[in-house]
């Protein structure tokens, strides 16, 4: 694998691109990183994604792998003697991509009404996204890592979206750490791993981001 | 694998529901066929699929497997042995389980406008649709099935929704096989296979459901 090229098309503040990043660092593997300016995409992006147009895309070798899961994937699957990501025993992989799964159709949504609208829309978001975080952290049970001892595949798949986190509290005018405090003790657990940390962007710039869209939908 | 219990809760017309009748009988599996009455969910249903408490549900020795897309890729790890789904190569795994996402993202929403929906929002669901038959018969291209010679994932994903689709076209006005005639010929090459033939609904009978369906909706 010396001789792969490996280009990740991504835009910092996406935790989906995160997850590409942290499992591209879990597995070393050296890459080239192409910010995407998302109201005017590059030909590359619209090649390489025809169907979604959107990021994270992780090209190796020329060829593209779309959706940020499925690339994790990718990745666990292709630089498979370094780190592991997904379970050996096929019940355990089944779980870990329903789990995968899960944060994808539900806290995305809930969260975005959290920033993204106001007074009752707001409300019921907060409402649903501490809920999903309950569920979560009822999967997690007393596991330092979801999948158990081993940092993977649902790690990854959650993590990015704290560094939303201050944003969410600051909008939502709640404290995780109150509502969910294993879900926090999970989310510092993962940031004191060298691949979280440089992966993900800090907090407050996340914040000055949000406060610039808030403005652009006219939610303030 | 031969004293294994597999239990499948399912409901008729669930074309998700179809995905696994379909793996199971490609892998030659016995199994237990629960129906389910999701407007009186049984308390077994409850216990096993407690997030989204939604058919189908695998049950393999007492312990659930839950998303359909989820649950047929388990079939093909557990029951590795016959009638692989899908290909081995990384690239391809990834390439399949992308499609089968789009299916999921894409077609069933706007399928469901074509029946559930009147004037503008049918209309907009039907162009929808159609579209994304048309990107699906892009993939496909000359191939005999999406993943190349063998029948596999993606058609396992796809072929369900060809059961309704004497519904979609009665309520939306239109005829498939001169919008997109390689799909149609796709998916008369997949009835011909014994998993498939059986597993499907007859389309009339999914036609008088979605009759009772549109009244309780008061579409009609």
């Amino acid at each position: 694998m010396a001789n792969d090229e490996v280009i990740l098309l991504d835009f910092w503040p996406s935790m989906f691109g995160m997850r590409l990043r942290i499992a591209l660092a879990e597995k070393e593997v050296k890459y080239e990183y192409k910010e995407e300016d998302l109201r005017n995409k590059s030909p590359l992006l619209l090649q390489m994604n025809p169907i979604h147009k959107k990021i994270p895309v992780l090209i190796h070798n020329g060829k593209p792998v779309c959706e940020s899961n499925i690339a994790v994937e990718y990745i666990d699957e292709v630089w498979k003697d370094k780190a592991p990501l997904l379970p050996s025993d096929p019940y355990d992989r089944a779980q870990a991509r329903f789990w995968a799964d899960y944060i994808d159709k539900k806290l995305y949504d809930s969260a975005r009404k959290i920033w993204g609208t106001k007074e009752e829309e707001q409300e019921a978001g907060k409402k649903d996204f501490i809920e999903c975080l309950k569920v979560l952290e009822g999967e997690l049970g007393d596991k330092p890592y979801f999948g158990g001892d081993n940092f993977g595949f649902v790690d990854i798949a959650l993590i990015g979206f704290y560094s939303w986190f201050y944003a969410y509290e600051t909008y939502g005018n709640f404290s995780t750490e109150a509502e969910c405090p294993k879900f926090v003790a999970w989310a510092k657990r993962c940031m004191q791993r060298d691949s979280v940390a440089k992966s993900l962007p800090d907090q407050h710039k996340v914040l000055e981001f949000i406060k610039v869209l808030r403005k652009k939908y006219g939610v303030e």
